[in-house]
């Protein structure tokens, strides 16, 4: 694909996601939960949001694409995300897995591994979850170690690189790393988008959010435009709204509005570049 | 009644929630709940989220009114929501069911089929859930198909128009289903209120938060006229924040702000007529 | 200390957080948990919520210090919080509790009382909230009754003057009232500090948030100088927000603003007195 070619697909994906609103239902943590929703909403999708095992397998039946977002993990998703996924397999939906947290708890670790044999379409992450993925699934990717704080990365996006092409050829999909310069691979080919501000950082579920869009465009794309069409709207979007505050509630706000007034045009044409694997 | 005896009735319900901040607690989802307690806020009220048996039943107790919405399922509800609706009907306490996600799940349709004998005073609710929950409980409406999609409604408010006045008569209340012209009716009249903003559908929890002030306007009010004063009040504010921006997450913030500068009169006085049955 | 050597110390504290990004997890409230977190981040914190006893327990492990706020409880609570606090005990880690609905419910009761033998390091809440706290671990406060309504307090904050300094002895650490004038002690001095808005309780979150970013400053200081860095912050901010509008929306995106911007300096010479006891 030439760089002209994907600008193409994502400047469809965005336009078909406007036209149709596809239903992207999502488990996903309660901290960010509502932003989650609402960036849906303003990508153009339709929400959703679970708990329960048989509503996350019906709503893997009724939904065009899912997010499972792994933050706060309860107790009952032991049953609901393992059926959830396994629905989701059957049924050959796309969906996106964000690992928040991974290495965290012994509930959180079981479920990430038993992904490993019904596994997302994209993957999601910042650098240091994206490497601890690709170690728990036992995929070479040359790095030992992972670095997961809490919820924050301490690895570079490119440290993460051979991880993120580790996991998309295994799961014949796409993986989207967030940080200064976010990259997208499909195991074939890497994108490197710019743009967006460091005040993401300051906006509890922006990475979350991020995920649940990417799923939005990805009910309608191929994993790779889906993520890529995600990771550059966030960044055209962050940097308008960088343009108008320099604090961090102001920019959660404008990122939502921008997010909603971008046009596929704009997102098509957010900087990126492409690399041959 | 009378338009101007409705309009009376409106200013002294607004008037005595802005002096009496009634204390309305409310089981609701974890993706809107923030709204719903900050709407409930601005509109005058007192706001408490509880989860457990024990605690909702204390709430039944404590509270002057309570707000139930069924838009994300725990496992605990199997017991929390059939105990907290047991002990508002022994208290006569006037309550709000959102029948959110209606279909979605066995618990949730369980649940919403035990509440038809301890009914709610006022249910809220789109076009399509008002439709599910009056075929749901077996009240002949002459619609027959339900067309919930996750949380969105497929169908107008006109044809709703029977399920919601089968509802009303049912459980001697009110019921008010939200669209383009949101529809008040006790089973014996219809208020058919106008405003709002179509940026309502871009903001999540629109919906559940109108449910919640709802129960903060029957907390002092009667079941009509607290379903009306709370329509009443989120067109006035959605017709003036739509004034002030084009975008959903301004529109989210100018709506709330709106919401708690917006006077009695001005509530009252909102765009609406009235019809016999 | 005199009123200059805490000055200096609120000042060391802030720019501590600023340079060194403390991981402060929570176990917190669906309510507000978006607010705490983004409030956290403000300050210049790391935020990560959890609900599963195995994660407190490891948050407990690797966070710098902890918030635990009772706003809703789960069922997995009657494990979690015990051993996350009995960790945190273990550990010698400072934590921050805000007894949320205090004297509603069996099971935060139950847990709330089971504290009292693995006490936190600051207690944060309203007048009514640290009135009932001090009595249900049988304190001499010298306050008999409690006045706790939903999470609302009916309590002065003089009224619980007692009751803060009888908890700040007990537990070795601090106790923050919060109110019109809020009070901070150690159980050997009190501050009391001014500032902020009435808009405050408008806005669902600002108490809880309040604790969180309290936890933040308290990873880098002691516990008094912890709870004060936080209330002097927050009375900042808040008096700052209110300047730029008069609803409550509005002013819960001003506040995150402008406590994102505050600088060090302007936190330690936020209005404030000490008195010894």
């Amino acid at each position: 694909m030439t760089k002209t070619e994907i600008q193409e697909q994502i400047k469809e994906a965005v336009e078909k996601v406007k036209s149709t609103t596809p239903l992207v239902p999502s488990i996903t943590n309660t901290v960010t939960i509502n932003l989650v929703a609402n960036a849906q909403l303003a990508a153009g999708g339709s929400a959703a949001m679970v708990y329960l095992p048989d509503e996350g397998e019906g709503m893997a039946e009724v939904g065009q694409a899912m997010y499972i977002n792994m933050g706060t993990m309860f107790p009952i998703y032991a049953e609901t995300l393992p059926r959830t996924a396994r629905r989701l397999k059957e049924k050959n939906k796309p969906w996106v897995l964000d690992p928040v947290g991974i290495g965290i708890g012994a509930l959180r670790t079981e479920i990430l591994r038993e992904f490993k044999a019904m596994p997302p379409t994209i993957v999601r992450g910042n650098a240091s979850e994206i490497i601890a993925l690709a170690n728990l699934w036992g995929l070479d990717s040359g790095v030992a170690k992972d670095g997961v704080r809490g919820v924050d990365a301490t690895d570079s996006v490119a440290a993460a690189k051979n991880s993120a092409i580790a996991i998309a050829k295994f799961i014949h999909g796409a993986v989207a790393v967030s940080g200064a310069i976010d990259l997208v691979t499909d195991g074939k080919i890497i994108a490197y988008s710019t743009g967006g501000s460091d005040l993401f950082t300051k906006v509890t579920g922006a990475g979350c959010s991020l995920g649940g869009v990417t799923a939005v465009f990805a009910a309608v794309a191929s994993p790779f435009i889906g993520a890529l069409t995600a990771v550059n709207a966030y960044n055209l979007a962050g940097t308008r709204a960088a343009e108008k505050t320099i604090a961090p509630a102001s920019f959660e706000r404008a990122f939502i509005d921008e997010l909603y007034l971008a046009s596929a045009a704009d997102i098509s044409t957010n900087n990126f570049t492409v690399e041959e694997i």
